[in-house]
């Protein structure tokens, strides 16, 4: 074929017949064939927010309207009844929504500190109420009401100008109170007049206004994929939108699809099986234990530390996983400092075991069999595996049962410490490690550390 | 034909066999033919309620979000900076639309005094903020967001429980701001999300949930009757809708349908032609010179006088007019009370003069062509014709060159006294009156005065 | 006596000794021995304002606080339930205090176009809120919280600026919840604590600052004028204050005092003999028949008509008073149209009758004994006498019995009507007067009307 | 003596006879000669609280009101123009002093439990405002506007429920824009209407009302302790008070006093001389670096570090100080969590190293002249030397250049730790201690330790 003939064909659109990238049909079968893209496991983990009119309350929890006006619960029905006038209304809490000291900038500053490779924002939650100026969502929005200003944009700006960090728009199917989903759901979703006008669109409007790279999909309110048309916008999302190329999706795309189809899977809240899994898969989970929005009501307790934080990690990425850390900013546009101490502790220490994290896979043991709390990770390109170990032993000496050295060939290393590890193989039952006696600075971390073997089974 | 057949056709829909009602086409040919219900010419006299979003600020106009916003005009401009904070939007105002002293029962009672024969409310302006509940306007409605009441439907059951009162709405095709319908406009209207999303779809709500008997149509956008699919609506309303029989609409469809299509015509705000129409109309007008919405800026001046308000009703219905009188109610819910004044008095005047004015025609002349500020009215069930001066002749004698009395069979009553009057024909000059001398408090009422003339030519 | 001496005698302060002012010694008995300033008596007209915290409910009454914190009423407890949160505050009303459109020169042009010749503002009412930005009031004045706009100082300069027009002040004694006040009356007044702190600081601040003509005391809270200090403080006033020369007070200055102490009398809210006093008196009333301070919830019933304030200034002139009429403005610092429309009503009535009013004094018969709601006044000026006469006999004959006519030299004018009228002599039993035949708008005006009766006995 | 005579004098009030507690006079001399309350030595570290209505803009600096209205500084004059209307003022932040999250228990819980061994709490700061419902502060205090809670007395009874920890009192004597006070100042304080009205009598009712073990005065706003009449009340409250055994003061009581005269000295904020004084001391310093008032606009890094603050506190105790540690609540009443953590961990430290600082006294050395960052305090009752060091040294032996060991007689034991530690003697230069090889979970602690040195010089 000649040079010119290509370029004509280039010109017409058709690059497939030139080997260009194939066209998805709007199916599962078509759909959940699509090759993840490879930056998204390779990030490992990236940082949750929660953000909306939930925040204002910032009370109990970001399902606050439904539990205080659906479910009734005690709590937040009393905590209205003592703090706000008769008839108050969760509507009445948009225009508080004020983000005066929103910093999109500082944010990301924060954010890129954590070690986190991605961003994920609730561009619309549950409420309905959109962090963007949606033309489907007028008047109940951040650009209408509240802080008059287009958060998804600020925040996507900044994040994008911090050097490999990805943006990512959580965005909700169903709307709790929405009346149009409320006529659908009354019809046992043999209407369609809320995908129509209002969840489609919108979802067309903020992949092609923000191009994100995630679209962490969330809510199919117990209606079907087909109700809201999942593997339409599929389609077009892989074969034509501006984010065809890198963007990863979830798979909560209507009943039944989730931890079945769509890209990687979610399967539950806060899920970590514990074990590997044939396809990739993300722990959604959050700093506060109790809640995804900012909780005034929050305790120290409430919040998981750092070392476990580090553990939930560990575990995740061992297993094949991605985190996904979650934090609530407040009305006022803050990220409260307690959450801002742990995404910086975080990224201490994946600054320096970042190694045993950032772009690795699976080992074929994802943690120990003699030693609790040791996991795996593997680096391919190095043939390293990483054990980190969450406990440092009293003894000075790390057993594990899983590596197997090979003498004269493995060595070992503490990942943050200049001098080879001292080991000594135990045949089919590992090896033992000795550990080199650090006072508490001299340690390379304080929460977890990273031994690296090279040249084991 | 045996019964049989006819109790057949019958159950088939098909009345129109056994000389039923038309069904109107959505043509303005067909529709424009449909006979305007009796009751409407008969009422003469409907007051108009402007009462949304904007009765919070209620500064200036009604139309304060687009002098504000788009046009920025100074006292606008001027009025946000000085009293609020930066940022602080139209929406903003929402929930600050309490309406906690409406008593719609009160109202309604304040309505029936004034005399008024039907009632029409904004059921939404071009705000786009809906006294009601609308499916299609969530959370940007009465119910959800401010007063958190059905305005529509408690005022529509408080004047409905008054005899002799009916119950319309005004209904705004376009919104100003309403983002669907700014995408149409930048199309030139060749898209049509808004109406087939919006404005349509909560005409027919609001017909079929509060059943007004006035459908009153406002704001065309400067879109055709086409775009808004008018004449779909209005088929539906005439042939099929629940007020079918009895719903009377105007003449603002579309650009160019006014004064031109639909029901009776308004042609333009406070239109008060002077003369007879060939067609029924509306002057609607408002008890504040400058603003249909409450002001809180306006002064006693700025009220039309009860003199001028008779005046308007005189002049209109002699025209053959209706007259539909404006009141702005405040943001929480009070007529306030210098409206419910001019209300009574209208009322008062009208328990007296009633006569001149409910259930008559135009009279072959409209005004007096010797003594200015007369108008006749005409009564064809007992061939009376009124005739309504404004100011009492100081001489005591009446002069009116257009009726002709017939000595020995004319005879001429004042309204609201006894006794007969004394007249003398002045041939093809019409004839001298001789009024009674009366104290204040003998007069019947003191802004006008009927005189019933039987048997004049 | 030589110059030298005379001079020396007034740098010793002993005027009195040359015919100077005499110095009141702080005793009842000296005080009311002062004579009242003759323009009080004169001025027979002014309006009363009362504005303050309790416009902002507007609701019931200006003793809101009291009735729903102390006194729980119940609609005034409901009002607060359903429309504000819990633990809601009277004080958390201050900040809504907002005045915004409170403009001084137009409520000064409404006042002149009242014809009242004073104005009387409350400068602080038993809520303790001072109008002005008081020393010894911080926090709780609107110079600190709300309008940001020393109130008083505004109205006193655009009042002052008006030809004929005096500005005073009430001042209410004690304050309901101040918890000086309430300490001093636990301890039977036998501390004064709060007089000493608060009430009289205040006193002397006002005079000083806004150098008020009239110093209209109220609220003794049951303590004696001793507590108060009352006598030191009018002793002062008299003596040696600004305002000396002109300055007018009434009788409310301690338990027992009213219509006993003091300059003129008060006696009670609304007093109207109905017959002559001895000493000068004065009717305080309100446009609302209900509340001194604006109410939301009034009707236009509840508004006096101008035919029944008419009658209340012709009684009470008649009978020696001057009328003290109310009204109560918003509270964004607006005089509600309703109110506008009454003062301009009688401000019409007394630029015709003006002259039955201003300046007179009782006659020796304050009504007719023949022909009731008939006021007599009278001019020693021109020896005229006034019968202002409330309804217009329908004979057109008023009798009257109380003048004695002198043939040939009593004449009778119709005020506003050019001609003078006729009239028939009864002897003793007063005489006829012919009254013209006018229509509506020839009267000279619509609520009352007065003859001036010269040389009549 | 007899029984009888001892019971006279008693009820003569000359219990000094008996050898009772002797009367002070109201002057420096007599005061200053007033031994201090042992407790307060003993104690060693207290929580700071500041609270008050600059908690609601909760921005820059608790002298909020003043860097934005007095000084004009422009971060806080744009903070307002970008926030809240034109005209907006302080006190209208008054009535969004919410606390409706305030629970004094749970507040007691966290300060317990940080090891504190006494509260103080502002109970007024230069704003004037009063946390609790003060008679001389009527509506600009915490129980008529805000919280409508005695916030004094709720936390005062939750405190007190603790065992071992004693309630406080911060007061201001000046207030920065209180009407009087400034009259005074103008007056070059040769007016005191200020002291007498506001400031002494509230001095007393907080004193009478909450019994504080600490008054903590402040702000003399340039005015002499005469003004002030400080001597006065301080011999009141030494003499006759119902705290006057127990209560402990400060040295800021009027120009010139501080660092000179009343009780312990606090010489300035944030004092830390670092060396022995010869007087009682307190660094009172703030674990937000920049503010005492709560700060939204701060970020983690201007939080000391659990590290700096125990250092902190290891400092000043040394050098004979007692550490009083401030956090700044916010305004809906919560503690925030970064505050609770900082807390908490000096708690932890406290459990172990309490013996290290409680009961203590600076030993003839304050801190190690070999090795830095090392400081002692002396337990007198077991003659021990305690060796706070707060790095851990890399060779694992810590060389302490000021103990001198006495060979068979020093023992040196690591407190949390339970064998004894081995060390050398090196004559004069002191001693060399081998600390044991610790990891990190098995530390007694982690920012710090204790080394408890038996029979040392």
């Amino acid at each position: 074929m000649s040079a010119p003939l290509g370029l004509l064909l280039l010109l017409l659109g058709l690059p497939g017949l030139l080997g260009g990238r194939p066209r998805y049909e709007p199916t599962w079968g078509s759909l959940d064939a699509r090759p993840l893209p490879a930056w998204f496991d390779e990030a490992k983990f990236g940082v949750f927010i929660h953000w909306g009119v939930f925040s204002v309350p910032s009370f109990g929890s970001e399902w606050f309207w439904w539990y205080w006006q659906k479910e009734k619960r005690e709590p937040y029905v009393k905590f209205m009844e003592a703090n706000y006038p008769p008839g108050f209304s969760y509507e009445d809490f948009g225009p508080l929504f004020t983000a005066e000291f929103f910093d999109p900038n500082q944010w990301a500053d924060i954010l890129k500190a954590s070690g986190a490779k991605y961003v994920v924002l609730t561009s619309k939650h549950h409420e309905g109420f959109t962090l963007w100026g949606s033309k489907y969502s007028w008047n109940w929005n951040a650009v209408d009401m509240g802080p008059k200003r287009d958060l998804v944009a600020e925040l996507a700006t900044s994040v994008r100008n911090r050097t490999d960090l990805r943006f990512g728009l959580y965005h909700s199917l169903f709307e709790w109170f929405n009346p149009l989903f409320c006529e659908d759901a009354t019809n046992v979703f043999k209407t369609r007049k809320f995908p129509t006008s209002k969840s489609l669109p919108e979802l067309y409007e903020i992949v092609t206004k923000y191009q994100p790279e995630i679209v962490w999909s969330d809510g199919d309110g117990n209606a079907p994929d087909t109700y809201w048309n999942s593997t339409g916008f599929l389609a077009w999302l892989y074969n034509d939108s501006p984010v065809r190329d890198t963007v990863v999706t979830n798979d909560r795309w209507g009943l039944g699809s989730i931890c079945k189809h769509g890209g990687f899977y979610t399967c539950s809240d806060r899920y970590n099986p514990g074990h590997l899994l044939p396809h990739k898969w993300e722990n959604c989970m959050t700093i506060d234990r109790w809640s995804w929005g900012y909780r005034r009501n929050a305790k120290l307790d409430d919040y998981f530390t750092i070392e476990e934080l580090v553990k939930q990690l560990a575990e995740t990425v061992s297993c094949g996983g991605n985190l996904l850390m979650n934090i609530g900013p407040t009305h006022d546009g803050r990220i409260a400092v307690i959450f801002e101490e742990r995404l910086r502790q975080m990224g201490a220490w994946l600054k320096v075991n970042g190694e045993a994290i950032y772009r690795t896979k699976p080992w074929r043991a994802q943690n120990d069999t003699v030693t609790p709390d040791v996991w795996y990770t593997f680096r391919p390109t190095e043939g390293k595996v990483n054990a980190i170990f969450l406990n440092w032993p009293i003894s000075g000496a790390l057993e594990l049962g899983e590596p197997q050295a090979k003498l004269g060939e493995t060595q070992v290393k503490l990942v943050g410490y200049k001098e080879p590890l001292k080991w000594i193989a135990l045949g089919e039952k590992g090896m033992m490690i000795a550990l080199p006696q650090l006072t508490l600075k001299q340690l390379p971390c304080q929460w977890g550390w990273t031994l690296q073997l090279t040249d084991v089974k």
